[in-house]
């Protein structure tokens, strides 16, 4: 049975084929290079090519490859501007663009990704084109929007957590969701098909981004693979954050106090204390179980074998750390 | 006769049809209306809008009028952008977007403006939506060349004419001719039309610019609409510059001394003076002159008549002050 890292690494090496090395000006084309060589699970456009095979075999996985470049492009794409918005200096173990750069070298060999990403997205048969490149260019903008409230959240007290899932649901979600649709558009499946695809995507992409929020505070760090508590120490809106603004008046005056008054590791431990009271650790995984529930409702649904199933069934598992 | 403002109003017309305003987030999109209903001479829309009309008629305008919005959406998006990276704080007498709001504003609504062109673009009919979305997304790629050449060349010394005319090929040509270019493809134009067509926009492009960078110098405040000698005081890299840089080594050096040490209206004055030394100003308008001619001889050599020349000749003397 291939799984999704078989898919991943097939994804890693159509991502090598674009040989953008080769193109000019290099200063606009090889920070492009250096953030497509700087890591990445390959998920996204392996997802892609996971469900495109799935429901139109060979010749479906065949068809998808461009697209599925298209789609870890635009994910990169992505990156490389929320950096430069975040001033975040690191990404997966590397300098980031506009760091290692500057900001405008982040800010148009950014755009120069988004035109690349939707280049290889028409690159699909000509039936399938209108409906790739309308699923493309729908998320994008969810994801620009997700963006958005994103930003706007750091400086807004109106959040509660019905605003944050939606907040995720654009920035991560809609981008899985896009990916398994595309795979599956592209895998010849029906409207129905598409529609359950999608759905499994971004109830998977909810769920793993709440996962991510969880992991931040109670993960171990080896696996993890960043120190706990960045997000603590940043004020980052988490999931467990949101929900703790939630409770009672007083618990709300003490966390903010602490948020305020506090630095590095006291702080960290002051913040987990007040969710270790809010059975905040539990409430997020119940959460997390939530939306890893709907994506395999809609996995169970579609009309795929329960061997076709399977990897998908595996993937879920992977994101979440959770079995069914 | 209809003349290239007619359609310049009707592209105006185009775009506050897109509705932008009841978007949500107003955080994302707000700044995308401010950008639309600043000003603009709305050129590029109006070019599609009148290739389209004098090939297909009544029906390939109506087709293209979604198409054309999506050019000057393109446009504007690119303006946000690059004031971000060039620190404009004006634009069209209004403040830009990142100094009104902030630059991640710039670059997120920016990012939003990219898609929207795209999808605009996309919004034509079947038979079409190949050709056009991948002149649009070939075009946009050389209009990053062109803007990263831009950049490049600030703190470059091995710019000569020849490299700066291919920058503003790509920088400001690409544009003009892609918004031809899609035009004739939407007015059901033979693949020697729209070739034409696309050079017809991509000269005009480039003389236009030429043009410009003489303004700059030796226009007239207040038919330029900014003050004269901006440029001198930037060090911008215009092709009176270059040229300049290409003289003999004396020239070169006092030039350059003068550069580094005068300001204000002195700095403009010493300049020019140097620049009317080496007769950069006949030499500028006989370079504007060339690539006139070249556009007029694309246009020359299509099928349309000499009456639906016409206003594409007028167009040509609005852009570049000169006859043919």
């Amino acid at each position: 049975m291939k799984k999704i890292s078989d898919y991943a690494s097939e994804a890693e090496l159509a991502l090598r084929q674009l040989a953008i090395s080769e193109k000019e000006p290099a200063s606009l084309y090889s920070p492009i290079v250096y953030a497509l060589t700087s890591g990445g699970k390959r998920l996204r456009p392996g997802l892609v090519m996971m469900v495109a095979e799935s429901y139109g075999g060979a010749s479906a996985l065949e068809a998808c490859q461009k697209a599925a470049a298209g789609i870890e492009m635009f994910h990169n794409f992505t990156l490389l501007h929320d950096d430069v918005m975040d001033k975040s200096e690191k990404r997966r173990g590397h300098d980031s663009v506009w760091y290692k750069w500057n900001a405008n070298t982040a800010i148009l060999s950014g755009d120069t990704m988004l035109t690349l990403a939707t280049k290889l997205v028409t690159e699909v048969p000509d039936d399938k084109l209108r409906r790739v490149i309308d699923t493309f260019n729908d998320m994008a903008l969810e994801v620009y929007e997700g963006q958005q409230l994103d930003l706007d959240f750091e400086t807004s007290e109106t959040i509660n957590s019905d605003t944050y899932i939606e907040m995720i649901r654009k920035k991560t979600g809609a981008l899985l969701g896009a990916a398994a649709g595309i795979g599956a558009i592209l895998g010849n499946a029906s409207d129905k098909e598409i529609g359950l695809m999608t759905t499994f995507g971004e109830m998977l992409g909810i769920a793993f981004q709440i996962q991510d929020d969880w992991l931040d505070t109670y993960g171990d760090s080896a696996t993890f693979g960043k120190p706990i508590g960045g997000d603590i120490l940043n004020d980052k809106k988490t999931f467990l954050l949101v929900k703790a603004l939630e409770a009672d008046k007083g618990t709300v005056d003490a966390l903010k106090v602490t948020m305020k008054e506090l630095k590095g590791e006291a702080k960290i431990k002051a913040v987990t204390r007040i969710y270790d009271k809010l059975n905040l650790s539990e409430e997020t995984k119940k959460s997390v179980a939530f939306y890893t529930k709907l994506a395999l409702k809609a996995l169970k649904a579609t009309s795929l074998s329960e061997e076709a199933k399977e990897p998908f069934r595996l993937l879920v598992e992977k994101l979440t750390g959770r079995k069914k």
